[in-house]
């Protein structure tokens, strides 16, 4: 599958040479110039906004990842079922590399590695298969194909002895799942909490500095290419519970059933809100969160109140950031952009480059999809919510009227809900009031009574307002 | 170098298993029982803190690793002058395991990865150079080596083609060098910035939050065991910079004379720094900072005056973190505990997993140690610290007659320096009052000259102290 370099004086025709530094690299070349230098050929199908990144990563920092690989890494063809648009990457490809039909990739003899950045879910599973079946290594992107159907995928990587790779799945460019999969591979992780959705984090940014409804957050995202219109799967949650499935794949090792991961978004979010969690000491982000309970593990994304010294707290703007905790590592946190044509390039392109490492050294054997050689294929066991035992944040909205407080703190103390904080402030325009409280450890199930109940009384005037706390006891 | 796995049920007698998801692994090895496992052999020479760390991550999480390598990785000799002392590890070593010659570690032919933990220059240079003649692969921690001797063992690893890995030489268990080396290897490397001495960290949080002097932090962090006593390469910047030079080598691909990374410590912060620093919007960190110039490199570990809004502003404590600059990724960074035993020792393991995994695959070649085939062996040009070009905060002690900040604030505009902001407090006991400012971007030859004037007039009591800022630009 390596072809020699022949050219390898043509090759670095054009790429004007600034920088000193570049120019060592470049001289150190100029020495090998009697080397027949190996070419790893790659195959992309998909040429939106990642794939049009990932090649101008490649051709952008061509000199830099040949030395970085030990040979030259060459974008042999491209597919697309709209080849006419132009993506504007600054060195435009060879139109013959073009193809419409995925199959000239997946096919192609010469290609050792099939990118697969076209999204979606059923035709991107037929095409990643069939490249693997033919041999190919394979790069995806793809979050919600491995999320909900990753397992079938990883095996048959296994089968065909191929690698699969998919850095770029979670966190754009942050490196997550090589720390995941080597970095803290001494440890037991016993938790992984993340701001996975750049696009939420983002709306939930604007409205905490510029005291902005959710609709209008929204609004002003969509205008300045932050979120896509409508952007359901980013605010419901689900995008950010796809990539916390994929990392606990990694990190317990074993099979998620996505449908039992909980998720919950942030439209019910309002600017009172982030105001009242400021005056407690909090932030509120969009935070999936998994955590191994020793008989199983939490799965769950939704708003939190978190402490506002925590560093998740200080993530904000379309930023992302993931917080793993090891048994002997500690703490750890990476941060970076979540998303983007660059970001997520940079991430293919890290996959690409470690892949040709592999060729390169003649690789025999492969480093399974999840890192575990003996994954569990036993989904492994999600607690239900209602078992979830942490702090709670209410905003009740009530009629101003004598024994309001004392009721529902009534109802609490009967579900055996603790009440540590309680802010109560003046009338609103429609003469309720808001009765804002933190709660010590609760349970879920109880809690979802408690609320019923409450929000049952005449005195209540509107659906209480439930946000979980994380990041520290109460 | 593999040894069948003969014993495997013994393996698993000894050790609970306690957790489903263990279980499960469990379940799916015993599938596996009639396979011969292979066995990769380690041999430890240094049995200090992180020796018996790495230990002890290899031992509490066997399972675990035995799984994520898909063989059995076993200690089989132990080498330290003091074979004495208990370390205090969960599980003891056989005490035929130990040795006090570092010889017979290197030399058996049964040890495949032969990991340097015991620190220092000569002896671990001449064990390392003899262990990879002998054909081990060879892991360390020892930053002093690798940043002042690093390119000899470089290139010796590649001559005797054998793995060189040094996960833990900086920032403790952050997995900050396989970020550098594949996560972002796509990109052009623009910028290095990190705390990466915990002691200084640690000491300086101590400094911000109780008022305290340099010294008396100091005297608490050696009673909480945070530093050594006296701390000196912590807090005069020698540790931070060795890190430097290793992270540089990576991101840039080539040899770094140490010598030339400027370095100065904390020893000359106050309390009153600190908190003028507050007032202007900043915190004071100790950083290593590198940047890519195009034709040359900034290379420096000073304090610095870093905007509180900044991600590496709010590291606090003991914790190290580095925020890496790459042409596509953009900003990341990666943060966690940059000493101690355990998130070392997970370090340490996660470089032992890597190269167990390749051993398995039976990888042929090997990724370089800096991950570049041709770096350049040519020192890359560093900028001389005179040329350096940002702004500065200075402290000026001066005698509260009038006139004074009229010439000092000559000098300054006599060399071309433009003062940003001003503070002048009121008198001290010492009846002189400083006078705080923050300049906007001067070059640092200019600097030095004017404060070298102003130290000089008869109104000023005391020597200013500088700082340079970092993280915006005024």
């Amino acid at each position: 599958m390596f072809h020699d370099y022949e050219k390898r004086i043509d090759f670095f025709v054009g790429y004007p040479v600034e920088s000193p530094i570049l120019e060592n690299l470049f001289s150190e070349f100029a020495g090998l110039s009697e080397d027949h230098m190996k070419q790893i050929n790659v195959g992309i199908i998909g040429f939106g906004t990642v794939g049009a990144g990932t090649y101008e990563v490649l051709t952008t920092n061509r000199e830099i990842i040949t030395n970085r690989v030990g040979a030259r890494v060459v974008v042999r063809r491209i597919a697309d079922l709209d080849i006419e648009t132009d993506r504007g990457v600054p060195e435009k490809p060879d139109p013959e590399v073009f193809t419409t039909n995925a199959m000239d990739v997946i096919l192609d003899p010469e290609i050792d590695v099939v990118v697969e950045l076209m999204g979606g879910l059923d035709k991107a599973r037929e095409f990643i298969l069939k490249a693997m079946e033919s041999g190919k290594h394979v790069i995806t992107a793809n979050k919600a194909l491995l999320a909900e159907f990753g397992w079938e995928i990883y095996r048959e990587a296994e089968r065909c002895g191929v690698t699969l790779a998919f850095e770029a799945s979670v966190g754009g460019g942050i490196p997550i799942i090589g720390a995941l999969k080597t970095g803290l591979s001494g440890n037991r992780i016993q938790s992984c909490m993340g701001i996975l959705n750049g696009t939420s984090n983002y709306i939930l940014t604007k409205m905490a500095r510029e005291n902005l409804s959710f609709e209008t957050a929204v609004e002003a995202a969509v205008a300045l290419g932050f979120a896509e219109d409508p952007p359901t799967l980013d605010v419901d949650g689900t995008d950010a519970a796809h990539k916390l499935a994929i990392m606990m794949s990694i990190a317990f090792g074993g099979a998620i059933d996505f449908d039992q991961v909980f998720r919950e978004g942030i439209v019910a979010i309002t600017p009172d809100d982030i105001r009242f969690a400021r005056e407690f000491g909090y932030h509120i982000k969009l935070l999936a969160i998994a955590k191994d309970l020793g008989n199983k593990l939490e799965a769950r994304v939704h708003p939190v109140m978190i402490p506002k010294n925590h560093i998740l707290a200080n993530v904000h703007e379309a930023f992302n950031a993931i917080f793993l905790e090891g048994d002997f590592v500690g703490p750890t946190l990476y941060y970076g952009l979540g998303a983007g044509r660059k970001p997520t390039g940079s991430a293919v392109v890290s996959d690409i480059i470690s892949l040709a490492r592999d060729l390169v050294a003649e690789k025999r054997g492969m480093v399974p999809p999840l890192g575990h050689v003996h994954p569990s294929e036993t989904a492994i066991s999600i607690q239900p919510m209602d078992e979830l035992i942490t702090s709670y944040y209410f905003r009740v909205s009530a009629l101003d009227t004598p024994g309001v407080l004392s009721t529902i703190s009534g109802i609490l103390a009967q579900k055996g809900i603790s009440i540590y904080s309680v802010i109560q402030k003046g009338r609103d325009r429609k003469g309720s009031v808001p009765i804002v409280m933190l709660t010590h450890e609760a349970r879920e199930s109880e809690v979802r009574e408690a609320i019923r109940l409450i929000d049952d009384l005449d005195v209540v005037t509107d659906k209480t307002v439930v946000i979980r706390v994380e990041g520290n006891n109460l």
